[in-house]
């Protein structure tokens, strides 16, 4: 089945508009017509060959909301016309310990990525959501509350469940005080999500500017990262730190404004190492910095639910198919509040 | 009170044998005559002012097993005659978070240091156990099991324990893969309580000499770290790693041999930071690292029923107390299996 969609043909030209073939769709398969797809940072490194594995040709998008428009002959999920999310893993081994446990997102034998991975059918690549419609497995396939804006569900598969998984992974509770590093994509959706989730949020950013939009999201306290008096002003303060920026930096203000037991999580991989955090704070106030890596099927429903239930979705941009290449320019300029999303109906293919 | 000690009289002379003058016995003191005091490293460390932190005089010593000599009028847990033992806290607030729920090492004032503290009657320094006698509320004192070879019980007041808290906090389970990394003071109790736990334990070290005597304190598996073949070959098997190293070094290969989940446990404090770590495997496989400073009183006492229990002590080597220097030049050298202990009664003052 020939589609359209947005092709990286190799790492140095433009996306542009082509063709791909999709499987046909298999006894545990859902066809769903793309609406929109969000455009995650990592899409324009992968378009671009930035981490040194894309197969091209290579079509980018994880972020993915449509509608069924065919579903396979054991699909028992989900019907036609339902509104659903896919997000970064399109399928796993099934078998290991952690696919059993529903954490999908640490399959042993790695999750097979939306884009750029191995369809296990085809052998091929498998295709992302900068498309007209996507094949994929029921299990990889989440329901979308309908009454939220479908525009702003996109960037929930991604940005949304990398931060949420921690969140919930961590047992942050009500009340607690945590902190996020960095208002961008992900970091606007941590002030969203652990508000929501009743914690008190403190945005730490280098960008003074960005404080009253980081306080009508839901921080109540927003520190200049690069004024020392301000950090020093919350020192031991916090529970948990979301640190949300990929750019190599120095941890070690972030870990002097964790409560002893406190805990920074880094979802961000930097390209080169960040500065080596001073052990001391960490063995006298048992501190803890951890990875976590976006999030498994059930954890993405659940975020949608949750975000169904208090009218939660990401700020974003809407953008036609065409103009991706001014959002890749934007992006690495940082100009984006928050995510742009690909409208697939206002696409000119 | 005047009574005999090794006496740090600045950072550049040998403790040398001189008086000191213990406070007078308050409501809540015990009274203990030092029977035996483990070398911890530290103690080098402060009676060289290598933290910059020492004050002189300087009494070392916080590793004291001795037996109760008098107790004040308020003391109901301890009567003359009984075996105790005192590790690297004689007091704490009392009343912060922490102190309320019984783990005074992460008391929010700092806790009094057994050695180089401030007494909080005399308002002068407090004095370690490198000397014949000691006074410490009784809050800070714990039963030693009298069925255990008491020299040997010392070192467990502070390398014992040090190793003993995160096994438990981090709730370490019979069953579980524990790496240990080096095979000193510390990383030999790590073994010996982690395998008396149930965990099969795995020591890393860098002289493939210390292998049989690795396996004769309980690990099931020696691995050589500098072989790569032999780290490799371990990669995501362990489940909990105690690191004992204090010198910098790369966490690299270690993080490699944790699973999913797996966490880092740092008990050293290194003089440089250790290299960066890597943040991918932490992010991909939801990796901690963690730091761990001593334990509570009530680990400690837990940790020392534990030992009276499976009969573990530590392994060490019994001195005069004249004898200091020449264990602190061993120490330097890293030629000591595993412990110094120092033997009052053997000691000429």
């Amino acid at each position: 089945m020939q589609i359209n969609a947005l092709v990286a043909h190799d790492a140095a030209q433009p996306l542009s508009s082509g063709h791909i073939a999709l499987r046909a769709v298999q006894p545990q398969d859902v066809k769903i017509e793309i609406l929109y797809c969000g455009v995650c940072h990592s899409d324009l490194h992968m378009a671009r060959n930035e981490w040194a594995v894309s197969r091209y040709p290579l079509v980018p998008g994880h972020e993915i909301v449509g509608r069924v428009t065919e579903t396979g002959a054991d699909v028992s999920s989900f019907k036609t016309g339902d509104i659903v999310g896919v997000g970064v893993m399109v399928d796993s081994c099934r078998e290991c310990h952690f696919c059993q446990q529903q954490e999908e997102q640490y399959c042993e034998a790695g999750f097979t990525a939306t884009y750029n991975g191995i369809d296990k059918y085809t052998g091929d690549s498998t295709w992302g959501g900068y498309a007209q419609h996507v094949v994929v497995d029921q299990h990889f396939v989440v329901s979308v509350p309908e009454t939220l804006p479908l525009a702003g569900v996109a960037p929930l598969l991604c940005a949304g469940v990398t931060v949420w998984s921690p969140l919930r992974h961590f047992n942050v509770q009500a009340g607690d005080k945590v902190g996020v590093v960095g208002l961008g994509g992900l970091g606007h959706m941590a002030v969203k999500l652990a508000s929501a989730l009743g914690a008190e949020v403190t945005l730490f950013t280098t960008s003074p500017e960005k404080g009253a939009d980081a306080r009508r999201l839901g921080a109540t306290r927003v520190v200049v990262s690069r004024d020392a008096a301000q950090m020093a002003a919350c020192q031991t303060s916090l529970d948990f730190i979301i640190d949300c920026v990929a750019a190599p930096h120095d941890l070690d203000p972030y870990l002097a404004t964790l409560k002893t037991n406190g805990r920074l999580v880094l979802v961000g991989i930097p390209d080169r190492p960040h500065q080596s955090p001073n052990v001391t704070p960490m063995v006298f106030r048992r501190l803890s910095i951890s990875g976590s890596s976006i999030g498994s099927i059930q954890e993405t429903q659940e975020m949608l639910d949750f975000c169904g239930k208090h009218n939660i979705t990401a700020d974003i941009e809407l953008i036609a198919g065409e103009k991706i290449e001014q959002a890749f320019a934007r992006m690495l300029r940082g100009d984006i509040k928050y995510r742009f999303v690909i409208d697939m109906q206002a696409t000119r293919w």
